[in-house]
């Protein structure tokens, strides 16, 4: 099992948690790089102003405020983010129908002085989802680090049943983009239940209680989950799919 | 500011998150070694099944449940993990009045394989409160980790108001035993109340909103916090003094 620590001389990196939403935002930036680029990954608007001020403290200059896909349990704080730092451009998955700055395709390279994140396309609890991979070679963030939105959690995995969301699509999203990646790659997902901060590939690969199971099993579970409809998706979703604005303009007028 | 990443080949680190309580709980191990020995920093009560759970999936030997101090706001779950791993052993400080396997004094040792822990004495928020130190040394984890349990927050620091606390005290305990630090040294604290995780030594001396301030203003800042008598003191400090072993023994019954 890898060692859960992250060797980089250039990696300033942050992990932080929306309690009501369970959601883990990451803040990345090279801090070897004399611009101090930052970006955001899955930012919350509740939580902005933390954000925020953590970045303006660490000396920090914010380029990305980027979402794994379109969330439907909290609203996004990108929106808010450019209306604060007005030079922060949003990201999202073109496969997520969402308005942003930057629509990303798979293969796509989002950098941030010379470290970068990966593109790879893992559709199923959502069609737009996306997983961002640090990059490879001897200057980059060593083991690497995937931050896998919805589609893979750790002893989990999100749920199929809206959104376009598939249960065929997941368990192959995360097999064919996710398993295939180092075993000592550093899962870093958009949210956690239970108070886990990360895993590995290795341990989901032999531990995920879902994925694991082979292609037919894992779809019937996934089927059968019988779970609640979301509280926040009839809010959440139309705000997401433009930054969360929607939800912005309703607050300040 | 430091990269908060941790370099270590031997090192397995986890962070993990108690909801109730905002508690963290750390989980150690030298991976590099046979023995694969690990130990516990401030495990609670109700996530012991997790966090052993954890610790048999990454094929660890848990040797020591250790705790900073005298919780008083949740039920230490070294009772718990002693009953259920009979080899592991509880750790707490002499100067706490508690009773343990193995009661520490400043400048002890506490080693699991090649890696080792030092105890430094942090009173103020408790009488016996204590911060554990990553070693020094080429082998051991780089930046050092310091688990520095309510003594030290991530811009804050812990109530002052009973359990033999005194401002005056952790005022002296933070800027001689945790500010004299290397400034890249990793704070990793008992509690989060805001969703952060992690912060540095640099960070704090430069930013925390308590301890930046001159000696005489802190004491009155701590003196004016008006805080509530917290909830669980009365079931948690006598639970904690016996590790935990009080409420496991009224909930066996
Ligand atoms: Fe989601
Ligand atoms: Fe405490």
């Amino acid at each position: 099992m890898g060692s859960s620590t992250v060797s980089s001389s250039k990696l300033l990196f942050r992990q932080l948690f929306e309690k009501d939403s369970s959601t883990y935002t990451y803040l990345l930036a090279d801090i070897s790089h004399p611009d101090r680029s930052a970006l955001l990954i899955d930012p919350v608007d509740k939580t902005v102003d933390r954000d925020l001020s953590l970045i303006k403290d660490l000396g920090l200059k914010l380029i990305y405020a980027m979402n794994t896909h379109v969330h439907a349990d909290h609203v996004t704080g990108t929106g808010l983010i450019k209306s604060k730092v007005p030079s922060a451009k949003s990201v999202i998955s073109k496969a997520s129908g969402s308005k942003a700055d930057l629509l990303i395709v798979p293969g796509d390279k989002i950098q941030i002085g010379n470290l970068f994140l990966e593109v790879r396309a893992t559709p199923g609890h959502t069609l737009g989802c996306v997983t961002y991979v640090t990059g490879g070679g001897p200057d980059q963030p060593h083991p690497k680090m995937a931050f896998t939105g919805d589609a893979l959690l750790i002893r989990g995995c999100g749920r199929t049943d809206f959104q376009g969301g598939s249960s065929e699509q997941l368990y192959k999203s995360v097999h064919s983009q996710i398993f295939t990646l180092p075993k000592e790659t550093l899962i870093y997902p958009a949210h956690d239940y239970r108070g886990f901060t990360v895993s590995t590939v290795g341990e989901e690969m032999q531990y995920n209680p879902r994925l694991t199971k082979d292609e037919e099993t894992y779809k019937s579970i996934m089927q059968n989950l019988n779970l609640p409809y979301p509280k926040m998706i009839d809010i959440a979703v139309p705000a997401n799919m433009v930054c969360g604005l929607q939800d912005l303009t309703s607050k300040s007028s």
